[in-house]
């Protein structure tokens, strides 16, 4: 499946949660199948952490890897482009095609850096809902999306219930933890500490790719779980025979986090990885709410909720109470906890069991 | 409990597992309480990743806290300087009056920085077994320490099985896991990748205080479990009613990080931070053995076994394994899982009921 980039320019202001607004603004999207003539097999997915649209298929034949959500989008698999018309939107503060940092701000034509607005998720899907109208969605089918694109599907189901006929949220929670807010300062300072960094104003110059490259290892010594790292690599030297008494890394999972620092490139700008977790942090459904319920009031459409036994920082207790949140307001619910030794990344890293809970819940 | 640090300087050389040899070394201890006439009273403590052997009381009256162990050690408490000769030693590598990277190259009168030879666990306890000598202590009562401290238990009862005649390993494990050796990669990386660190030689210069800091904060998220950041932070803002919308820290939590990197001092010499990962990296009582039992040939003393529910990264079951082949030999072994919220940190940071268990065992 080769598939192309695609990008929609809004020239009305979008007025930010912050108080702020964004006087135009840009969103990046892929799309795979064909919207059909009543417009209503459309279905919205919505990327985690990651810096662009890319969720399947590849933009030339000779790509060494599909995009990131390959597992779930294509012909014969749930998000099947033959039936549906997938859309992968670029959230704003990204640098995936979408206005975000690394944009060139309007009143200068230099990049925002850190001019750009602080966005929330909730101001990352009213500029989806501006790109839904363009392609002349008036409803989804299903919107969809784990970990901060679970955050966006439950915005829409917030913000927006009328326009979601289903919802698949997988390994999120309905307000950002005390421990993935130190997380997301860690991930940050890493970066803002890089000399390099001249507080975000690195376009024209050096990037602050030793920061990047520290903040990945930092996120991957959390994401990738303890078991997966013992039957991956264990105690494995690296190329060698034994132990070097030098302080060079002597074991294959050590050289391989040394690749992950070494091998950070601009393709995600540091820029916008500090805007995407900032906006993860705001996240919180409860915030001037007397309960989750209120949330969601308005919500009658199906939801679909995933979370795997091994996610310690995103648990199936979290994502059962917007199971409970959700029969309170009387909406059709159903809360699958599937089991993998992949913890958080498990709906990509890991994706059959989803694959069959997906195609199930589509069907 | 006001107490002096001590040291004892050794002439001979010390053999390193390396190969190379220290030809001559420091060792930095302290003291509480007073041995016996027969030198049967005597316990060592062994640290973990920290810095110095202040375990317990002062040093000065208006010090804003004691040792590290202070729940454990002085008058009424399991380690009772009225009953015991309570001995604990900085490591070799460390920087609390042992030698280390930052001591004097005797061939050079430098420090020696990068050029201190890698050590391991074992041959801590050989610089150790050297200063029990010098003590005039033929057998301790009792050996005890958790995590690197933990370690160095279990060396010396492989190692020096008939100079122990009763020890404690607390969160520890047998062979370091993938996860721990991604971890401290991780925190050299974050060390050595500070612009600063000079390939070591920063002794007479500004120090890696940045990249140590970022060191500080990323082995607090691992650290600090995320029950604990719950209860104790949540979603508390920092300072402030409402959001920023601005790139600074909205979060207690958050702030609480940015302290932690802010405030890294010389107390904590970065590249002993890095010898003794490395070290840690190392210990692994399986390499070189058919089976974990041979590796405890020849103990015959009781063995108290202790972690914690909540230690995801030092899980009870491999603490198991440890029991499991003291059994195999043997030798009277007594392995208690004590509930906790605090995760490896419990037996530091929620001592209570580890005292418990320290008193039966010791009585």
């Amino acid at each position: 499946m080769i598939v192309t980039p695609q990008s929609a320019v809004f020239d009305e202001p979008l007025a930010l949660d912050s108080g702020r607004e964004l006087s135009e603004f840009t969103i990046g999207y892929e799309t795979y199948g064909r919207l059909n003539s009543k417009a209503d097999n459309a279905i919205l997915v919505c990327h985690g952490l990651t810096h662009n649209a890319h969720a399947a298929g590849k933009h030339h034949p000779d790509d060494a890897r599909p995009g990131w959500w390959d597992v779930a989008i294509g012909p014969g698999k749930p998000f099947d482009p033959d039936r549906f018309f997938v859309v992968s939107s670029n959230v704003i503060g990204g640098c995936g095609g979408s206005s975000g940092p690394s944009s060139p701000d309007p009143a200068t034509g230099k990049p925002y850096a850190l001019n750009f607005p602080v966005v929330t998720i909730g101001d990352m899907v009213a500029a989806q809902a501006r790109l839904t109208d363009r392609l002349g969605i008036r409803r989804w089918r299903a919107v969809a999306g784990g970990c901060m694109g679970g955050y966006q599907v439950m915005e829409w189901m917030s913000r927006f219930p009328e326009r979601v006929a289903a919802a698949v949220v997988i390994t999120a929670t309905a307000a950002t933890s005390a421990h993935t807010l130190a997380l997301w300062e860690v991930i940050r300072q890493t970066i803002m500490r890089d000399a390099k960094f001249n507080g975000g104003d690195y376009y024209g110059g050096d990037w602050p790719l030793a920061g990047l490259g520290l903040s990945s290892m930092v996120g991957m010594v959390i994401w990738m779980t303890r078991e997966v790292m013992a039957q991956r690599f264990g105690r494995q030297l690296a190329g060698r025979e034994e132990l070097s008494y030098e302080l060079e890394a002597d074991f294959e999972i050590q050289a391989f986090f040394q690749r992950i620092g070494d091998n950070a490139d601009k393709s995600f700008d540091p820029n916008s990885l500090i805007y995407l977790t900032k906006a993860m942090d705001y996240f919180d459904l409860l915030r001037g709410q007397s309960g989750l319920a209120e949330a969601f009031a308005g919500v009658d459409s199906p939801t679909l909720l995933v979370s795997y036994d091994s996610d310690w920082r995103y648990p199936s207790q979290e994502m059962d109470q917007i199971r409970l949140a959700l029969e309170q307001v009387g909406a059709p619910v159903e809360h699958r906890v599937l089991k993998s030794s992949f913890g958080h990344g498990a709906f990509i890293y890991d994706g059959e069991g989803l694959c069959a809970v997906l195609s199930d819940f589509l069907a």
